[in-house]
């Protein structure tokens, strides 16, 4: 970094990316740069969601010249079919990543490996689901409420505990609209039963489902993995941190962390830090362990620990190229299987953890919250052990790093908040303050900026430059996942990026003392943000669907974003993506999602390849929200 | 029917459905002869299973010079994860059928649509289950049942119930494969989450939680729905009935019930035997009311009440194309979408009835357990006003059908027995008598033959001569679903069919008053055929996977018959298909489906496509195993 602050552009970061790609070339490794072009074009079908495979009579491809399937499913129940597997798909994995929440919350000890860090947020919660709280023993209470938790994936009635956090409009609509969620693993089997050969093939009713099965991983599963990290991990608060791969120390041993549960990586990183380990680093000639993260459990240990971000998504093999990465340490989700060769060509010990996510050319080490602390203790040592491996000819770690500050829970902002307020006249922690500056246009509204990296999209750019475009016209951001670490490595996330804001916003950085894009987490907290806009909504007395707020995933690319953008649509919220789902070959269900689910929600999805255009209408929505509300 | 007895062939099938098509051309109607050609020939990175759709940087196609996919999955990693999904596919949608029928029995009542019409069947599995029964109401019992067979959908900890069926070894052989089924729908989830782009991407991961899938299904939500269907409905024993077109009638106002699940199926005859409903049908110009079934929904009724079956899978067309049925009433799962616009180029009512299965071009009648009586009055009602409407110029019914014994649940099977033991020695109710004759080589050793029609197999014909050839060699048939409709159909469940066996197995029938193919039931019913095992195992000592017994399901198509597959194999008997499952494009998905899975649970599968050979192969397998035993 320089003396002035500036933001680091993605030219910078690709002229970075390249000179690792050249130490990739040295080894023979391969690079998604170079499957992307092997795998261009795409298969149109498949790029339109009209190819079928759900029986073996086919597949089926619709053409002008065979506009039904054998079974004589027309393009509409087959593109809609395909978009609701797709979203199960990502509600299925979300969630499941909350089961293994509740499951370690079932595990919770005061000597154990995992403790109840926020009893005060698990005592909420609590009452919240009318448990008896007075004068119990907080494991045993934590114990009780991770059953409950559990049950929420299987009880055979009723619909998810956690929709009464929403406004009672919403919960009105989701009645309405028959989307409220059933039991969590129901919906995923519902939508499979749904899509099954000889079921479904009416556009409207598998779109439905499609909500119903993103509801259940927001307002279900993710909120579970959530709200229950919150309470074993700590519910983040401002914490400052760095990002990029300048994080990584050339003199230390360097591990890597990557996937989405805190279970495993909150582990790593206690036991990086003890004095024992830290002795044994330098036993073996390094000067200490430096721990930092990829995709959202790096977001996880960042919020909570202030351990720094490598990078994101695209940015995976990146950390292996350095050539100083003695270990990269995975759990569950968005890991290139690619690592596994990749590794071979370093050094680097690709390690394996979950049963879910098994690769070839890793070393699998099974963790489970019984056995954490002795698991992790094996891959910190194992890691150690390789640092004196390292073939120092290929060690090269860009140094190119920025300041962030995260850990902008609802809890968080809300006590943000309250530092601006009069605490003898106003009323403490809620959303007035924020509603106040939208209402008098000194913020003009909001925009949760969510999702992946994809190489249909320059990778970063979008991100950062709709950011920027956003930051300019007094649009305050909260963001989360890959979005967030791009934020992050650009340097949106130091306060001083307060400069690139227009002058409204500016002021309210300087007055609540915050970046102007805030980081509320990892991809299952985008359960936090729907939260938040129920708490405004609330506090405004306005429908979720008024608030001058839209989502925006700019670089999707998992089926997790497809359940994301689902559930935020069904909460209200228009949603803006820069890559289309595949369903653009028919245009029913195509246009039920940019259009006709309004009817349903009061809120649709918005598809634009072009960047600049695509902040243009989201800026042009604001607007509009705002002229309808009369401020 | 002629004097003498014959088998219908497959040639005088095709020539009825010639005929039925010449007034389907006459009406410019579609079918899936049609749809076949026009989707030949068929993609194939899909049929080979090395296209992937799982995230939206794809699709991905794995050739020779784009190896892997943009994250780096090799071609094993996605055929293996494809596979899985069309497994979950199949396990849930069977399951999801499960746990309607446990929701109805939550809704059964001594004065209500639905009640308990086999409370022995209900006392025993309360045992299995140790619930106390003693002095018990047994309406108050079956809620009590109803609620646990639910929470197997989503206990949060343990095993499926139904394991403790299966003999030690095989639970043994369970437990070590980390195989169990936890939850029914968790396994769902757990398929989705591990196939979900960054997942697994290792074959025996993917390919091990693939049996697991299908043991949720068999040993799980299939065996809910058969158990507690037989609970409400009756456990079925031997009926007569009939099976073709041939049982439709012209001078009667035709209800066809297709689809699964026998709660809509038993009320719509219910209803049609009716005085009122009969009265109706001749005021308005009918002489009667003929129900008739497709498909399981068909096979569950013809097993229970005698119901004739109008035809299987690929036949369903058929029906509307006589001219002649009032309506075709479904509710989920096999239903063409195609039956929609054919029904409007005739008088026929298509009317659907399960939000499952919402489809273009129908009449959607809601239907659930608390209105059950109401909404098939309303059905039947609306097919009788129908009647006026048909145009006679169109009315044509193949007058082809043949006589049928139906109704061989294991429950019917030990009675059928009984029958030849000596009462006065011999213990009742075991399989003995059965074992005793395959020890002695009368019966050389059984086929359980099952699933679909697929148009790459020349419909029916696989089933019919495959049977014909078992039967010639003294191995008797346990059958299902489309197959044990296309065995009907020929004539196979003729008593007089003994004409067709060797020596051995023709006495065996004589003696125990069987047709040499036993009809156990719906697709989910193969459920039975894995009980069946297991109390073979248990009363002959031997594993199931030494029992001369193999699998066979050479016309299948559908994700729900590569589950049954994959609990079939699982359960140890050996599985021959007739169609190759998306599977081939790697070598080692493949090799585990074939091969190495043997050394997990004892059995595998076989692909051959030349009929003769693939039943070559299972005769000698069944010697073999016989060899083996040294019987």
């Amino acid at each position: 970094m320089m003396d002035g602050f500036t933001l680091t552009t993605v030219e910078e970061m690709e002229a970075a990316t390249q000179r690792l790609l050249e130490t990739g070339a040295r080894v023979g490794a391969d690079s998604w740069q170079v499957r992307v072009k092997q795998q261009t074009p795409h298969c149109k079908f498949g790029e339109e969601g009209m190819c079928c495979r759900i029986c073996s009579m086919g597949p089926c491809r619709i053409t002008k010249k065979a506009p039904k399937g054998i079974c004589g499913c027309d393009v509409h129940g087959i593109v809609g079919r395909n978009f609701l597997r797709f979203v199960a798909g990502g509600a299925a994995t979300h969630s499941d990543h909350g089961r293994e929440i509740c499951h370690t919350l079932s595990n919770v000890a005061p000597d154990g490996n995992y403790k109840v860090k926020d009893p005060e947020k698990l005592i909420r919660i609590a009452k919240e689901w009318d448990v008896e709280t007075e004068g119990r023993d907080i494991y045993e209470l934590a114990h009780e409420m991770a059953e409950m938790a559990l049950l929420e994936y299987g009880k055979p009635h009723g619909v998810s505990r956690w929709l009464s956090r929403a406004p009672k409009h919403t919960q009105e609509i989701w009645k309405r609209e028959e989307i409220e969620p059933r039991a969590i693993d129901r919906e995923v089997s519902t939508a499979m039963h749904m899509t099954h050969m000889g079921n479904s093939s009416k556009a409207e009713a598998l779109i439905r489902q499609s909500l119903r099965s993103g509801m259940s991983d927001g307002w279900g599963g993710s909120m579970c993995g959530t709200e229950f990290s919150d309470v074993m991990f700590g519910t983040p608060h401002e914490v400052e941190t760095e990002a990029n791969l300048g994080v990584m120390s050339e003199e230390n041993v360097n591990i890597v962390v990557h996937g989405h549960d805190p279970s495993l990586s909150e582990m790593i990183v206690e036991y990086s830090e003890h004095p024992d380990m830290i002795a044994y680093a330098k036993e073996m000639g390094a000067k200490g362990i430096t721990v930092s993260g990829v995709c959202c459990t790096s977001n996880e240990v960042a919020m909570r620990r202030g351990i720094p971000m490598a990078g994101n998504f695209l940015q995976q093999e990146n950390v292996v190229l350095t050539g100083a990465c003695e270990a990269i340490v995975v759990d569950v989700q968005c890991i290139f299987p690619a690592l596994g060769p990749l590794s071979k060509c370093f050094h680097t010990k690709f390690i394996t953890t979950s049963p879910i996510a098994q690769m070839p050319d890793s070393e699998f080490i099974r963790f489970n919250s019984a056995t954490a602390g002795e698991n992790a203790k094996q891959i910190v040592r194992a890691a150690i052990e390789n640092f004196k491996n390292r073939k120092p000819e290929l060690v090269h770690i860009p140094q190119m790093k920025q300041k962030a500050f995260v850990g902008y829970s609802v809890e968080e902002i809300a006590r943000k908040l309250d530092g601006v307020t009069n605490s003898q006249v106003d009323e403490r922690g809620t959303m007035k303050p924020l509603i106040d500056c939208v209402r008098s246009g000194v913020l003009r509204g909001a925009v949760a900026m969510v999702g992946c990296n994809n190489p249909k999209v320059r990778p970063d750019y979008a991100h950062i430059e709709l950011m920027k475009k956003l930051l300019a016209n007094d649009i305050i951001l909260v963001v989360s996942g890959c979005s967030a670490q791009a934020a992050a490595k650009a340097g949106l996330m130091d306060k001083r990026a307060k400069e690139f804001c227009g002058a409204g916003l500016k002021r309210v950085c300087e007055l609540a003392d915050i970046p102007p894009v805030l980081h509320m987490g990892s991809c299952v907290d985008i359960s936090r943000m729907v939260v938040l806009a129920s708490r405004i909504a609330i506090d405004s007395g306005w429908n979720i669907s008024q608030i001058p707020l839209v989502g925006c995933a700019p670089e999707w690319m998992s089926e997790k974003a497809v359940s994301i953008g689902n559930y935020v649509v069904a909460t209200g919220i228009d949603t803006y993506l820069g890559v289309e789902p595949y369903a653009s070959g028919s245009e029913k269900v195509d246009g039920l999602l940019k259009g006709g689910i309004r009817d349903w929600v009061e809120a649709a999805y918005t598809v634009e390849h072009d960047i600049e255009k695509l902040g243009d209408m989201m800026i042009a929505r604001i607007e509009e929200k705002r002229a309808a509300l009369g401020i």
